[in-house]
């Protein structure tokens, strides 16, 4: 079983959009936080800076309520899927209990010098299935 | 067949991310412009501003190339499906010919009186299949 | 003399423009935060929502040295002057001991129904002005 | 006399705050969207990407009106002063014949390999007084 890592969120004024609640692409970059501190944390900073990098080959959102300026909002990250050459971060914005919205990201492991992906190394496996 | 909308892009900087390239983030918000302009040409700009208005309820996008700070880059917005209380919309970034991501985004009809969802309007069903 | 309130930054990826730095633009959200936290924690919150509200006139950012992704960075806030119907705010971005940009923001007491500026409430300057 | 360029500016959705104007960070990437067409049109691009690159030492704004999101905005660049090692820059963001803010940024040429500034070389010089 992966871990769940909690990042809460520091909210910014241009994050809330005239409908007076977080603007969709803000919460977008509320998910980007969650996977920085993932990285930082669990998975090895390397893999946002080294030549053997993860990018994001695509990513799914539900959103299920609206994000207010006032309400505490945190970012919860864990990796749901292992496969070949992905790993599959599964996301949630949540406030107190609730769950504001939902993103699934597909992320491929890529080598920036030869620019093509790679199979997931066994040194990523191991750090992501860590208790 | 609906209408495809081409939107020309005007990138900025601080789109751009260390990658040299611009960041998922911004892209999502080039979709935005898209979308909006989806909404002054062809739905009607009272669905962002009216009582009724569309609301974002899922979006799925997939990253298949980079864009560079150089690349002429557009939206292209159309209506996939019109359903019972949603709309999908389905929306690429291009460079030349080549699709650089694609989204597609279930778009549901919102009262914001009321507080809830309510079935598309035949108005909006008309001018979406509109030629 | 005005109390200085210390604000630590969340920084996000997309703060990072391509040279590896983060984006000027991106220093003035940081110091948009600040301001917010200020509002909250000694201006009182009603400036930023209620009839009468605090605008920005001008702001003027020094930047002095760069900030990494990796910095630690703060920001700190002080009310320098109190005019009639303008606050002078002065903020920094620091790292460690190092001011890395400030700024100085003029704002205005803005009555939103009138649409004009009014001096200054002395509610507003006695909370300026504690201890 | 130095030229003036005029860049129309493509608003997003999310540049738009809670006061249903636009956001005055968002206004600071307008008039980076005209320093970036400025360095395109009249200075060169390398200014940008190359070693003797052109970095911003500080800005100044005021905000004179507010700028709402159905408002056609234009920013209007032009080097208003060359001193020995810094240009001075003055923007303005414009609806119709109203100045709604104006900005001038003094720009510093800086060496990257060497990380120091230096002389602002004579063939900038030349570009930007060119007719």
């Amino acid at each position: 079983m992966a871990r769940i890592l909690t990042t809460p969120i520091q909210k910014r004024f241009a994050d809330i959009d005239p409908f007076q609640h977080v603007n969709n692409v803000s919460q977008q970059t509320y998910f980007d936080v969650g996977k920085v501190d993932y990285y930082h944390q669990i998975l090895g900073e390397e893999v946002l800076l080294g030549r053997l990098r993860i990018i994001t080959a695509s990513t799914a959102t539900s959103y299920c309520g609206q994000i207010r300026f006032g309400d505490p909002v945190r970012v919860t990250t864990t990796c749901e899927k292992i496969g070949t050459k992905s790993i599959t971060l599964l996301q949630q914005l949540l406030v107190g209990d609730e769950v504001r919205s939902e993103s699934r990201s597909v992320m491929v492991a890529f080598d920036f010098e030869a620019q093509q992906s790679f199979p997931v190394p066994d040194a990523w496996r191991e750090r992501l299935l860590r208790d």
